[in-house]
């Protein structure tokens, strides 16, 4: 039985994780109900998500004058337009989900942290640049941060009803495309080449950061917010067939781990649901007998800069995690943009955060702020190599 | 913080389990006092642990008159002589470690969880024989049955802080040391051959059972009674590492799965110190780096029909169990002393059961009268054979 419906607001609905967040919704209707849909440029899918979902409340870039139009035929559904941040905390609202990408919805996700609403969190950046302010504002109003990433929804999984004697958490990374490539070769990586992931289909940015491993530099830095753990007690292990979502470990020699085929809607599914677990037939299930063998092995810290450059960012604080991020980001586009190489996207990020003068205590404000910086300096650099 | 000691009485003390638990209640002194060891004919190990750990209370076989003497010289310790039931449910005891190795402590396993007795459960052959009446009487009394087998151990871990959800439990099994073997080979084997496991170091009679996957089969309606699981929900599957030590499927699709170096002082741990996670730097800790693959694969039901004799007597309940249990024992008896072939042990205790008129609610007594019973019964039919 279920006794109450839990009332969604999606930040990001177009996106890859707002679009399988209502594929859930869709599984389970008597459980949810969309109170409010925000996306950024794609209108076209926004529309169709308004069409069918009904929102009270519309979020959407603001729009060119061609766009116009489409906006218009929104509002005729129903709902009304308001800001992110309104939309986050809303008293209709019970749960947020923070599917945006980047560091467009950092400022709602601390609107709706501080309102005391649950959020059930798929973007990295939240936590990486700002995860000292926002969990500190989670632990005043009380709202709950749910992960929505896999690995760490594997390590909330194994954490349930134990209650002390964590030793290390292990996040498992796939390793990427790249993973037996020489140094040398990855040099002359190609977009296309980085964009083929082995075994997770995901957005552009999450992938290539996969492929350098940054993305588990995100992920380490994230968990130390999420589950208080210091940086000396996470772990990273190679695991290529993406089976062992992550790991942890015990002080009595103990490990457990969750495992599944790669599948975002599962993570989705245990935010949304969280205590309970559901039957849902649309999610898939091991065949443990035509399974390939799981194997593991510690990632080679030459060959993956960006690991280590996330985790020394990460334990030096301050701003230093959000210029990581805004450096990232930057970096990453010019990669797309095939302006500069794949080895250059460490080198470019190390180079800023060299430059960058930590402010040990930062507000929102110099968060953001940083973060811009820390993006214009990445094309300068950029340009400067291309002279 | 240690609030209070937990005070023990072990039942089996010189077997192998009962030695472990031993090594555990030395490496944490602070949460352990021994009141109770009980042993069979072991007398010179039993007078050592006496001198040891000055329990209160001793038990062991009735003595041969050669043996008269080193009784005489257990009292000289300060303990007094008791029926294993006795200390199983004497006031001055907290929990029951039940470590014997056949249907020798039924009765007195019986009696302590009636004296609502918790009880850490090595020993097979109680829940596969008297499941029905031991899990009734715990209802009954409050008392809880901590198992301490590695599968039902990792199942437990795994259930932790999991209220609902549970779509199917995974024993994982070694497959012993035939996996490989043709069923033309599988007539050949030796005692000799059935006694080297490939991952674990155990007792005679379990490690045959391993052999035969029996043991996996007794694990199953363990697993039945121990998490009211329906037999139809608790699948085997092949995992030669013995790394995975079983795994729970949720309705979610999302599996958990307990990891460790096979070492049955982790399981024993677990439950003498439950709800604690207690360090132990004598417990080994998986090394990622180094660990080979892991592989999982469904067990072959021709080739092991012990694992199918026992999930169909399982099935079939009433004192089904009770007869497999005891001429499975009897067989393997037969097997060891070089009597009957490694392929004979399905086919009496198939035989046995296949001429058993079952009893649908059986007690005690009956439980242990069709055991005494079958075992006979596989006697008489080896030595037809054998004319």
């Amino acid at each position: 039985m279920v006794e109450t419906v839990k009332r969604l607001a999606i930040l990001g609905s177009t996106g890859s994780i707002g679009r399988q967040t209502l594929d859930i919704v869709r599984a389970m209707p008597e459980r949810f109900k969309v109170v409010g849909l925000a996306a950024g440029k794609n209108i076209d899918l926004l529309a169709q998500q308004v069409d069918e979902f009904r929102p009270e409340f519309i979020c959407c870039s603001p729009a060119t004058n061609q766009e116009n139009d489409k906006r218009a035929g929104l509002t005729s559904a129903g709902g009304t337009f308001g800001s992110l941040e309104d939309m986050a905390c809303h008293p209709d609202v019970d749960m947020v989900v923070i599917a945006t990408s980047g560091t467009a919805g950092l400022s709602a996700t601390l609107a709706a942290v501080k309102a005391g609403k649950n959020i059930a969190l798929a973007n990295k950046e939240s936590l990486v640049a700002a995860g000292g302010i926002i969990t500190a504002a989670a632990g005043k109003s009380g709202a709950r941060i749910l992960p929505v990433d896999s690995e760490h929804s594997a390590i909330w999984q194994c954490l349930n009803g134990e209650k002390q004697g964590v030793r290390q958490i292990i996040l498992t990374a796939s390793g990427g495309p790249f993973r037996d490539y020489s140094e040398a070769e990855m040099r002359e990586v190609t977009a296309g080449q980085a964009l083929k992931h082995p075994s997770w289909r995901m957005g552009k940015k999450v992938t290539i950061d996969s492929a350098t491993l940054m993305n588990k530099g995100l992920e380490v830095i994230e968990a130390h917010w999420l589950f208080s753990m210091p940086f000396d007690d996470i772990r990273v292990l190679l695991h290529p067939q993406s089976i062992v979502h992550s790991m942890v470990e015990f002080i009595d020699g103990s490990v457990k781990a969750q495992l599944s085929y790669p599948d975002m809607r599962l993570p989705i599914q245990y935010a949304l649901c969280y205590p309970d677990r559901v039957a849902n037939p649309d999610l898939p299930v091991i065949d443990f007998g035509s399974l390939e063998q799981l194997t593991f092995e510690h990632p080679d810290p030459v060959k993956f800069p960006c690991l280590r450059l996330a985790v020394e960012a990460g334990r030096n604080g301050g701003t230093c995690p959000a210029v990581l991020c805004a450096a990232d980001e930057a970096a990453v586009d010019l990669f797309l943009a095939g302006r500069i190489r794949f080895t250059d996207i460490a080198r470019l990020v190390e180079r800023v955060l060299e430059e960058h003068e930590k402010i040990a205590h930062p507000d929102m404000e110099e968060i953001i702020a940083v973060g811009d910086r820390a993006r214009e300096r990445v094309l300068e650099l950029a340009a400067l190599d291309n002279r």
